[in-house]
């Protein structure tokens, strides 16, 4: 009997932050996802509580056993990496509060593992997360869709680990 | 009568968060103040959540009206940028979570209002909170007392904002 592996991904961003939850069993894939995007009029603190608040109810209805997070990647800007930090945080936070553990990936990892290649394009990203998860109908190349790629990353760091370990 | 201004002040990082409570009374001031340090062996996520939890349960029990946090000043460094970005928002969502808007000040903006000098040392801004809120002891120049700081910040910029306001 195999096991099931629920990993819930999440891209966050202070505008719009993508959540994806990939479930494994065996050779089969189940996915679901969305966005939750806190009201413009926002203060910085009122879109930071939205989103916890909206990843907690995320992470409470799909079940995770763990939470996979992107990395953002920020060359030289101060401002937008204390941004970044922020929205990341609301992620952070929803999963400490449901006990849950958080692995974090970077853009260039979660395409290497997933497409092989640390420089793949957005829609070629789309593709083979549709085809390797049998997605219902194609992600649109948006946060949810980045959710989708980093929780399959995890998934597929996971079966290296296992594949890796010592037999018994 | 006068009415009361309570402002939380928060100072914060992610080995240690400060918080304080001021409260003005006309030319009476009340203030007190703690450290949350979350536990050193716990993950990031951990850390974060125990500051959240922390600052939400200081909020709490010292009901204010209004929360001020430091922004703090990183000059290059993204990493350290997007660190302390992690643990702003969790003060921002302690907020969000009671309804408060949160005020920011920089390091420089609290010096200024605080000791008419951007440049204060650390020693002489614990002294003169010290004598301006009538505290019971000198604040160890500690992530405390730049919550105190913060907080007072907060309330002298109010009272320039009353004393510019329009007359009836």
């Amino acid at each position: 009997m195999s096991s099931i592996l629920r990993v819930f991904g999440v891209d966050p961003g202070l505008q719009a932050t993508g959540w994806a939850l990939v479930a494994q069993e065996g050779q089969r894939f189940e996915a679901r996802w969305g966005l939750i995007k806190p009201k413009r009029s926002g203060s910085v603190e009122q879109r930071l509580g939205e989103l916890m608040e909206g990843l907690s109810t995320a992470i409470r209805s799909q079940r995770p056993h763990v939470v996979a997070v992107e990395r953002p990647f920020v060359k030289e800007d101060v401002r937008a990496a204390m941004a970044l930090g922020q929205a990341q945080a609301a992620a952070f936070i929803a999963a400490a509060r449901h006990g849950l553990e958080v692995a974090e990936y970077a853009p260039r990892e979660i395409k290497h593992r997933v497409a092989g290649d640390g420089g793949a394009e957005k829609a070629a990203m789309a593709q083979l997360l549709y085809m390797e998860l049998a997605l219902p109908e194609l992600p649109e190349p948006s946060d949810a869709a980045d959710a989708l790629a980093v929780a399959y990353c995890h998934l597929l760091s996971q079966r290296l680990a296992m594949t890796a370990a010592p037999q018994p």
